[in-house]
């Protein structure tokens, strides 16, 4: 017999950003939470409420908590929270923990700011690149995560979700060597390399003594309830879509430290390199290191493998490949900072926001992993690298989603497999590459991995 | 000869609230400078950087600093602010005083939000009460003058700019009895009763080893000039116009000490008590003082017999007068503020933004002192005392322009006296209030006052 | 070949509290570390800067580090630390770990403390009681150990520090618990229970946002070598000897958890049962757990009975036991610390330092482990359970003694085990709790355990 | 009829410092203030509790709360004072004045100190000089004034207490141009020169939103009552005795300004100028401005003509004399910080205390202001400018006991007044001096002054 969770009815009051409202905005909250985003907060704070239970499923929540429910309410011309069987997890004798009542009203702030200020008003063309990068900008000035008066120190984390224990353990040493060096830390939230860095930077930070630290999470609807933030990310922005997400880690992030993934982390590489390769982008320096511990550096050698074969030797320039040595991932970041803040001082750009960075159209639009879209992928080696990239970035999303997202498994049930077109040699690393992952058990399924692609080599 | 006074050219670099800009708002920003509000800038920044110096004529600082000019600049995707022929009493051995900083940045931050986003915004139609209200809201908020979580303690001072020493000397000792109490100060910015209670309060309140003390001055582009802030202000709001700024008085203010003053400080006296009057406010506390030393208890014996006889004898409920007793002010306002906030938790309103108080349309709109419109009141006590007190105002606000605001003189100049109408009985009082005023000096004239109305009696 | 360690040469500038000092103290410190105490200094600063290194061997750091050097020098009429030869890891890029620093000064702090205000110094009679009682308060108040205005909020967690996996993982659920209700954790340093309550508090106190948090470690020049103290502590007192460690425990401390260990453990028990059993203590309220997972039941099992035989059923008022329960524990704490609260307001005393608690000298003397003394030892139940209690405290500190300090083995290998003496049930019982201990590896020996005792049964 | 003033019975709780006492301490301070000091205490506490009444009369305080008591309590193993018919002035709606309670737990702290620390204790022997210096560092760092990690900023003011108009505005524009700097301020107390730059440092440091101000008092038993300290200290030293608390100044003070002021004055520059022509003091940077308003210039100009004549010429290059020139005075005070800042790096001395000052018995032990004393001084320039300036300061110290201390007036009455011997140029000089300090209002007498001594001339 399964037992039933214990849950928790209870009024949760707004912490700073959402405590000062007029009346218009009040009832237009109240009015949104009840009508069109009332479902989409529901999943949202239910992933907060939940967050530290390890779960690969995003639905596994909803099943397991049928009856919650949240209201906004409003409350002496402010809101508050109104939850009913809310996961008695994150309460403490019937107290909400204060952490996890930030979280759900930086929910509630993204959603409401999101939909009012950006989707819903005229101010934004959503087709436009500057536009975007504003909205991006703006987004993350209303989560209060741009820092004035701070020189360049925050390392983004990127890696799997779902990793080995010595993967796991590693990603804690690099993440501890980061914050002996007073750098504070930016993941995609959830676990795995989301959570170790942050983990071993709070010891570090602690044995420093350094107080305001930062662990910041970037999340975005579709993942959130699959990678719920972990209790130590204490600055939380919800970005509307997948792709603004990745933009607001590289505009926002100093640096960035790739751990051992799956499709998913490939794909972000190639997001990455694909903006870096750039002609534009040339100059701009930014700090990127592949590393693993000693057991994964077959992993990195086949991804430096491909991405030489595929964007030509000169990619490496942009990489850094480090196998075991968390130390020599932290100085070399430190390092790479101390280039970043030069560059931006004499660019008078500013340290919280990299306004320099050339992100062309195609790595701002979403990707729809349709079979016509994977169809038209184009990846041979006669355009440009940074185009190419765009192309291969596309290639492993749609296999993602072929993967792991609702959409694109019904299509793979209905349509067979994606087929995927290029040069034979490109398609040949493409297919050793993936069954690499195959064989490392990268491609997170249960039983034997059946593949939602065919390549046509 | 007269000495050219010292100036010095420099850089200022923004403060907290304009440190973070986007592209976008940066450029905005250094048009609008250039452009339309330049000269608005000019004359508001200088007036703070003169504040302290003491003078009747909006004029004076302009003349003595005929050179003096500020552009906004793009720095490091922020702004700074470029000062030539600054006057030299604000800087330090080169390097400005940071309160003045803080309140140079306080204006443009004021004067940019008001015209990109309140007037050239399709979200506000200024016409509409609610929207007023609004903006005054949002000015206020932005200019992070509204905080949560704060009992109410916000005591506003009205009075006299220039007032005798026994007068300024009470202000004082008033203002040390509120800072006994841990109570805070906002003042329309300026000397005499608005400098007074500042500077009592900031020796009680460190005599209490009070922090974070507020000292808030609410003030509008045409009379910053005149009445520049005193260096103890240290949050700065300018306001767009006079009936904003009033509005921001009443919803910002927990309660209202009156000193006394002339023909101005009459004025909001019936603006007041006009609001206060209506039948929807007869609920609302409202703790209102008139007080001032013994020397000045004949001055609020007039107004009180003046305000009893044109809107009746339970006009005086709403206020309480209290002579040479700087203590007995203090604690009748502590007094009140329990009543307050029993009565905003009854209501759910805000602690920090009176929305539950009625303000009729004619309080908000500008008030044009034409002889046209000075012949049309109706001083009659044929209608409701609310609405016979906004007329009264008017008749106020009418004489303060035809003594000293320039477009005023020039009518005056032109056409002769306003002529004002109402019942013989409400003329003998206004005549004889004036005449007070006159005797005792309250019409800030010099030489002889020459009366720039005629009563119809 | 095995490899030499790295080590850095580094002067280390002081800490609050070390950093104004008069020309006598400081050429009296000088003079100490240069003299007699140099050899403490040496031992007890390697302790700190090999903290986190887990060991056994009290002396493995100084074989490891046989160069190891420390200094203190006259600088700006205060003083600094030359370290020559120091472990690397204490250092980041050459720089000392703020932490580690801190630690290091509390190191120097208190054993100058000790030696001169103390030791050497007229005012302590060291075999009074008070005396006793007073030098352990002026040794915590010099450290800053002591606060007050705080609530009675803080844990001593006592237990094993080389323990299983499972405990150790239970520690921390406990410390978890403590600190989601903001509690404060005390422990003696060290490994295994010492830091998993600590560790499971700071992630606690992150999700909660508490800064203020306190890790205290109560350790001496005996064992900090072989229980360094670990990087989360960040208030560090060195007491003189283990009875004044001990009683700084019990007057520190609001209420103590017990987790699983050894002999040393018991001893520890003992001790504390002992005081709270003595007549005078009877109405002081002290919240005492025994806890551990479900696979140490048997542990407190057998505790519990050993203790009912010896001391009567009625001991088993003063504890409570929970198996498998970190939330029982964590409130069972927090309801003993309201009436530790209350109990104090009654009775006049401080919350900071338990000074009614009555402790009789026999546990304030050190016991020599000799032959002599272990043979002397009366257990039998024809005296008051509080004086029984002393000498049953006494046998476990001979046997931990006999186990594994230098001076008991020593005797151990020349006049063979422990001869001692009891009633035959008493003697039968021990033997029992002793063999279950061997069963559980908890004599933390290599190789079979050789007692070092014979019981005359 | 004279009204009684108002009063009130309160219990005031410790603040920092002694809120942390042992059982032993609390015993003996509550002894010692029922008995030896118990006297002491009650004219200290009531100097504080009447600070702000300006007045001469030393018993003043006494004669009008006849009936005022202090007893120190025991509570919760700490200390409360009960206080019983206090001046009402000190208290708001019956609390404290939260800063006046800080000051009365001052006074008892050092009382206590001095009784139980300095003069009760072996470790100090009060004839030996370098002893009665680790007295003063003792008492200043037990008070917590001693700050480490601040660069040298803090500037002592001396001058009249009883100044005009005139002189008192100059000595707060002087504190003004100090705040500006970020300079703090250390008096002995009291009003004129001693407030007046305290109220002008503290504008200026609201100004420059500058926290945590430092306005330090330095005071002792004799004069505590006359001089009580102004509102605006928050930091208050009771030295024991007259040289302590001068060598207090000179140790803690990185530079002096002297204002206008009378005989008293007189005795302080000369004490100072004594210590700084000491031949070993002659490399140790000091910055001393005398400075006054325009109207004050002919006090300056007599004594500088004294002091080269008596002392020779070079005593001028050990300070400046600046005439109506706040703002030089301030820069002055600046560059002399940046030379004692080198010179203190140089020769490894703290920035906290000032170590290296020579300063020889005469200057450290009280000087018996008998007529047998007084006709002993050698004013002849046969000897060294610094023993020399030992006597003078003498017969200045004897000369403020003449006019104004209780004993010497009486021994005047008595004996006739003091003969003082010495060089004919210097005695005319003297003279000279004396009758313009008279012809200027400085000796500080109602009615005509009779001179309390003769000169042999």
């Amino acid at each position: 017999m399964s037992s039933t969770p214990a849950t928790v009815n209870a009024r949760v009051f707004p912490r700073a950003g959402l405590d000062i409202l007029s009346r218009q905005e009040v009832s237009r909250l109240r009015d949104a939470s009840r009508g069109g985003l009332h479902d989409l907060l529901r999943r949202c704070t239910l992933a907060v409420l939940t967050s530290g239970s390890a779960t690969d499923d995003p639905r596994a929540a909803l099943i397991r908590y049928p009856d919650f429910d949240v209201q906004v309410q409003q409350q002496d011309r402010g809101v508050k929270l109104e939850l009913s069987n809310a996961p008695a997890e994150a309460f403490v004798d019937g107290r909400i923990i204060v952490g996890v009542a930030e979280l759900l009203f930086a929910v509630v702030r993204d959603i409401a700011y999101v939909s009012s200020e950006i989707q819903n008003n005229g101010d934004f063309d959503l087709s436009n690149p500057e536009d975007i990068t504003n909205a991006v900008f703006e987004i993350l000035r209303n989560a209060r995560v741009l820092r004035s008066h701070v020189d360049p120190n925050l390392v983004v984390c990127w890696g799997g979700h779902s990793i080995g224990r010595a993967e796991y353990i590693y990603t804690k040493d690099v993440g501890y060597q980061l914050g002996l060096r007073a750098l504070d830390i930016c993941t995609g939230c959830g676990p795995g390399a989301m959570k170790g860095p942050m983990k071993g930077a709070t010891i570090a930070h602690a044995k420093q003594r350094r107080r305001a630290n930062r662990y910041i999470g970037i999340t975005e609807p579709g993942i959130i309830a699959a990678e719920s933030p972990n209790p130590i990310v204490n600055e939380l922005v919800i970005m509307p879509d997948i792709e603004k997400r990745l933009e607001a880690f590289v505009r926002l992030g100093h640096g960035i430290i790739v751990f051992p993934g799956g499709v998913g982390t490939a794909e972000e590489i190639l997001y990455l390199l694909g903006i870096l390769l750039h002609p534009q982008n040339a100059d701009v320096p930014f700090p990127l290191v592949f590393t693993g511990p000693r057991e994964s550096a077959a992993y990195f050698d086949q991804i430096d493998r491909f991405l030489r074969l595929t964007l030509g030797e000169s990619v490496a320039e942009r990489y850094h490949i480090v196998v075991d040595d968390p130390r020599e991932v932290a100085t070399h970041m430190q390092r790479g900072f101390e280039k970043v803040k030069s560059h931006r001082l004499d660019s008078k750009d500013a340290f919280f926001f990299n306004w320099s960075l050339k992100i062309e159209p195609e790595y701002q639009h979403p990707f729809g992993p349709t079979h016509e879209n994977m169809r038209k992928l184009h990846l041979y080696r006669d355009r440009p690298a940074h185009v190419l990239a765009a192309d291969l970035r596309r290639a492993f999303s749609g296999i993602v989603a072929g993967n792991v997202k609702e959409e694109g498994m019904q299509a793979i049930e209905q349509h067979g497999p994606f087929i995927i077109d290029g040069e034979p040699e490109i398609m040949r690393a493409l297919d050793e590459l993936l069954q690499s992952f195959v064989a490392q058990n990268r491609m997170k399924m249960s039983g034997d991995y059946k593949p939602c692609y065919r390549l046509l080599t």
